[in-house]
């Protein structure tokens, strides 16, 4: 479907895609509509150098044992072996790092609330489009903070973040909590994620939020005076979302039919198409409502091919998830309405042209809302608690599980565990995941 | 000045900075606005991997030899050695040929206008922040067209995009024109430039645009099936503009106090600085006027640190560049006004407090006009015509000028060669260069 779809295509670099325009624009959108949320929550961009060198990526311990088996290596600069190999950047902390030790020095300076877009590259063994692959896009913040409570509370704010952004924009409801120490982040002290559920009954880890404490603090020996003079080590976080969401966005909502976008961030949220294009009046009433359309901040295609049949075009934009489809023909003129077809239900209803913008916008918010609902009715009845050994026993047999993550809500408390029988400390989501 | 003004940093990787928040919000407002100028010229943008296999570097003969000198090899991925080592991008025709080469089937398929924003990375001798280093930011255009014809005008569109985004929205005047064959891209059939004249009177390069004709269809074997069914090879053309154009800003419109950013692109439009803050009524009134402002969608700072005195403000806010200092204290407050001082002239005046946000933005608007005036006074006093080669030969002899380009309007023609004495078929413009 990512192919069919021009999402995206195959390229001759292993495991590395590249983003077709119309994947490509949904990125885009991701990108403008987060982007305005981290700016409304004090944060601003930088660009940091793509590649880093080994020295800076052996000073943690933890991250570099995660994260070295699968760097790209720079050996070579022109004509002349390096004398110390480059990563290209599978992630940013150790750059950061090493910046952050330079332009911290007073309590004055903090906090210092970054975040950078870019690529990123692990040389996974195996990939798949949107999901693993070996270069993708991301945005991964990076803050620095005087004390322990301000980089929890920036933790949390930024899961919390990405979870109104999945469920309000992208329409995917998530469950947001603790990662088990197994599975947090290489070097990370507490990692928070939110966690998906695709229409198989796997989950998807859609985005994290981690909270380092000092550990890089002390290694990079990012330090501050504080107000009584005092040099105290920094609390850092990072989090992250990357083109993964777009894998998100087509397993949640996807049919068999083919994509089904969510109005927010589809790159045309309905396409018009002339019908009997060659009847006097047709295409000048299609442009009328194309101009209309885009005058009212809807994202619009109006496709005047002449090749390929009205049918053909159905398909084709089913296939791409255009929320709304608008039909033009000769009678829909005459009666002085567009047939209007909704992607996610395919209900078919007429609408005054006079008023086309205006209905077209409610249509698009009401899709919106309904995809959230369909997704999250899903998501809740194939949740299930379980209070006993046998009932985990035979997820785990049935699913190969693993554990995903800790809920911020931990009622019921003091249940059993299903493992050991002894009373349980935490409740936590399994599931199989991608 | 550059790190002065917090636009950048230098880091530990050979070559590479890193954008600061300052700097990077200068590019994001550069790639904003010209953005906006590609997509109403009908291109769509996409993400293409940042390695490149050697094999299709190689392709076309002058491109490679142009290129390989400067490339960064990746041979090691994981901990495997790599069996075809991968160039770090140094630019992407040979990535996006390849793929066009799938794409493109049909003349129903053309034209793809394409374009991607990224870093690349040149494995530079020797680098100077914003213009020349081993990694910098960048957009490259990439087009596929039946036809010649097409070609070239798409090759003059888009340096006419950038000769207007250069005049309109960076305030500087540029010489738009074609480069010599010398002068040309490697593998490009004609290259086109738009070239700045900074205040030390050196040319900049600040943007490029090249026609490849069939020179990289033929090897990349990009062909359509025409209308009448014939296999004929694409022509293609592609274009770009980098963070050197932060450097033409700088060195165009800088002067001894630091930065002078031109309105459209700077980050903050204008500073409100509270004078005697801790006096009744003073920071209540700055608000005021930084809500007024920032309603108005003027890029607004309120600058309300407690730990340096107005002076001390005064001098950083100039330093960085900001075009409109608005001063708040109680006598202004008295008389209902605020004092406001434009940084291109120094020039003091007061506004009433209850029309600030509309004065402010047509003092803007004549701010960004002055200084495309100013800059383009100086271009012109310091562009000489040579007739005679004993003229030529001091300037050579001052300032080891090299050939720009030759400007599309060849007036006045049949001139004598300043070189050789015998008729001239070209007019050209020389400069010492960046």
């Amino acid at each position: 479907m990512v192919t069919q779809t021009d999402l995206m295509d195959y390229t001759p670099v292993r495991g590395c895609m590249a983003l077709k325009p119309y994947g490509n624009r949904i990125w885009e959108l991701i990108h403008e509509q987060l982007d305005q949320m981290f700016k409304d929550t004090g944060h601003e961009n930088v660009s940091m150098p793509m590649l880093i060198p080994e020295s800076l990526l052996l000073k943690e311990a933890d991250h570099v044992e995660g994260f070295a088996p699968e760097v790209a290596w720079v050996t070579q600069g022109g004509t002349e072996p390096l004398q110390e190999r480059l990563a290209v950047r599978p992630t940013s902390e150790t750059i950061f790092c090493t910046m952050f030790s330079k332009w911290v020095q007073s309590y004055r300076d903090l906090p210092l609330k970054y975040n950078q877009w870019c690529s990123v590259m692990r040389w996974e063994k195996t990939t798949r489009p949107f999901l693993r692959t070996a270069e993708f896009w991301w945005q991964e913040g990076h803050t620095v903070h005087a004390t322990a409570e301000e980089a929890e509370e920036e933790t949390q704010q930024m899961l919390n973040v990405y979870k109104t952004f999945c469920e309000k924009n992208l329409a995917i409801p998530v469950f947001a909590g603790q990662k088990s120490d197994k599975e947090k982040f290489a070097g990370a002290r507490a990692t928070y994620s939110v966690e998906a559920m695709m229409q198989d009954g796997k989950a998807l880890q859609a985005g994290t939020s981690h909270n380092f404490g000092t550990n890089f603090a002390v290694p990079f020996n990012i330090q501050y005076l504080s107000k009584d003079s005092k040099l105290e080590y920094c609390h850092e976080t990072s989090w992250g979302v990357s083109t993964r969401l777009i894998g998100a966005i087509i397993m949640t909502h996807g049919d068999e039919r083919g994509l089904k976008l969510p109005p927010m961030i589809a790159p045309f949220q309905a396409v018009i198409l002339p019908i009997a294009a060659h009847k006097g009046g047709v295409m000048e009433k299609c442009e009328e409502a194309f101009n209309a359309l885009k005058a009212a901040g809807i994202r619009v295609k109006l496709d005047d091919r002449d090749n390929v049949s009205p049918g053909w075009k159905f398909n084709e934009w089913e296939l791409k998830g255009v929320p709304v489809r608008v039909e033009l023909g000769p009678k829909d003129i005459e009666n002085g309405v567009a047939t209007v077809m909704r992607r996610d239900t395919f209900e078919k209803t007429t609408i005054p042209l006079d008023n086309l913008a205006e209905e077209i916008k409610k249509l698009l918010e009401d899709i919106q809302q309904n995809m959230y609902k369909i997704a999250d009715e899903f998501r809740l009845a194939h949740t299930k608690d379980v209070h006993t050994y046998d009932e985990e026993d035979k997820i785990k047999e049935e699913t190969n599980a693993t554990s995903r993550n800790m809920p911020f809500d931990q009622t019921p408390f003091g249940d059993t565990c299903v493992c050991c029988g002894r009373k349980a400390d935490k409740v936590m989501y399994f599931a199989k995941a991608y």
